[in-house]
């Protein structure tokens, strides 16, 4: 279930003008614009910036980036985005970086449904003129996609350029068959086998459920713990955090925030990734699995670590009233 | 250019009647379904079978079926699909024989367009319950996906799943390097190098024929020659159809038709396929090429090599007026 709180009936124009005024003259009012944004679904947001383009023949988005700085800027920019548009930009993001981020890229492919992780591939090729694939594939150059084992091409651009079959349909006696090749291949620290790419990044989601499942009863441990191991065999991490979203995103979520905000010095970038994204899907139940396993309540840790206006739109977007 | 002659007007009801008409009592009247079937177009075709449901309540493609036989037969069901519903039935046909075909998996994945394929794979989806590339992978097992090298799987899984950037635009200096690239792989026989896939499998086709053209000018020959080889090589035999698709879709399936009325014995689902599925889009062209190449026109070719109705209804779709 979705954390923001968005009125059923909304004035758009209404919600330009309001933004318009925030960003006038000296100083922006920061709590203004998030009072508002911050309480705007998808399809609302999209309509609020073709009202205020219409009303003031300009981009509410390059106004935004030109008022506002840090991460709250950051934030304000990836909530505002389409859904498909925003996770465009994050993979590109994780992509141009000087060690691209792979986990982001595997998040993104393997947490989205497959007609989402379609419209995130229109969307890069509308913003970037070139295949998301084709930027993951040039870009892991160099790191581990030249590595030796050296499939962590393959697999990258395997994961995303999946369209999973989306139906409920499982077929048992392959999930055991495809546990136990999963099971030996681990077993033999074969982790880069062809069979494993394949399983992972072709069958459905109901279908790899089933297998993982298997693989536990079969052998009392999750895939998961079994595909631990030497921290810098990237090829490895990959593989894990491919299991671990696609088996249980949420699970995987609240992993992500915890990590984020256990360090030392808190990393913004993967705490605003998932609220941000999260935000209108399952972010209540990633807040009850936080809450749960951290014996703290997740607006609590993120106020915690946080401050200023950035603070504000994360816990506006976790669904604090005003 | 599309070779068929369909009438701009059609009273779709009529045409049901007429079909329905020569479908009933004893035996069948073939001419009467090539004269109407062989002259629609496929919006027109998807129709008449949506009018021949409603006033029979019966499926026109099931009916047809069961009155029709042999490679006649084969024709007209495969004629009478939708593009893409066809495409993902001559997919899994290619996939499910003993030995797969993985000439047609790789003609289908590299000449339809990016928009084309993905209509594919969800028409197999909804059709098969299954993705293309989840069948495509576990199919070609035993095959050249477990052959050493074993990179087909990659190969083709790659080339099914990609949506390429459909934009004009072409990085010269891309093509320059990735030229290169492919001609140092394919000196040193280094055949299925991951740069050598990730280049063929990610690229736009925009981008892929200037790195193609840019190969010739350096060499003096064209890649396509450059990949000819030991015949019993199934990863280079895939790879050298995947370049010609890309590189000169028509060319190649001038040859494939070459081909196929050349050997002792018509390969008929070699020919039936090329016809049927280039009739609506560029058979105009290819048939240019045909005669230009072989000195023969293609329809009197194929007069030569076929009989019946089959004969009848592949030269309506190649043109012949009745």
């Amino acid at each position: 279930m979705a954390t923001i709180n968005a009125p059923k009936e909304v004035s758009f124009q209404q919600d330009a003008e309001v933004l318009r005024k925030a960003c006038k003259g000296w100083g922006t009012d920061e709590k203004a614009i998030i009072s508002v944004l911050g309480h705007r679904d998808a399809a609302q947001r999209k309509q609020i910036r073709l009202a205020y383009e219409e009303l003031y023949q300009e981009d509410l988005i390059k106004r935004l980036e030109s008022e506002l700085s840090g991460d709250f800027e950051k934030a304000m920019y990836r909530w505002i985005l389409d859904p498909a548009d925003r996770d465009a930009v994050l993979a590109n993001v994780a992509i141009r970086k000087l060690s691209p981020d792979h986990h982001v890229i595997v998040e993104i492919a393997c947490t989205r449904s497959p007609e989402e992780l379609l419209a995130v591939r229109k969307a890069y090729q509308a913003r970037y003129k070139r295949s998301l694939e084709e930027d993951v594939a040039a870009h892991s150059k160099g790191d581990t996609r030249m590595a030796r084992p050296n499939r962590s091409f393959y697999l990258l651009v395997a994961l995303v350029t999946a369209f999973r079959y989306d139906g409920e349909e499982i077929n048992t006696r392959l999930a055991n068959s495809e546990a136990k090749i999963l099971h030996e291949a681990i077993q033999d620290k074969k982790f880069n086998h062809e069979e494993v790419i394949r399983i992972l990044t072709t069958r459905s989601k109901m279908q790899l459920m089933a297998t993982f499942n298997r693989y536990r009863d079969d052998h009392g441990t999750s895939i998961t713990k079994h595909l631990q191991g030497d921290s810098d065999d990237k090829f490895l991490a990959v593989l894990r955090t491919a299991v671990r979203c696609l088996n249980d995103p949420k699970k995987y979520f609240e992993k992500v925030l915890r990590s984020s905000i256990r360090r030392m010095g808190t990393d913004e970038d993967a705490l605003t990734r998932v609220i941000v994204t999260r935000a209108e899907k399952d972010l209540k139940d990633i807040k009850e699995l936080y809450h749960k396993r951290n014996s703290v309540p997740l607006d609590q840790a993120v106020a915690k670590d946080t401050s200023g206006d950035y603070k504000a739109l994360l816990l506006t977007l976790l669904g604090k009233e005003d």
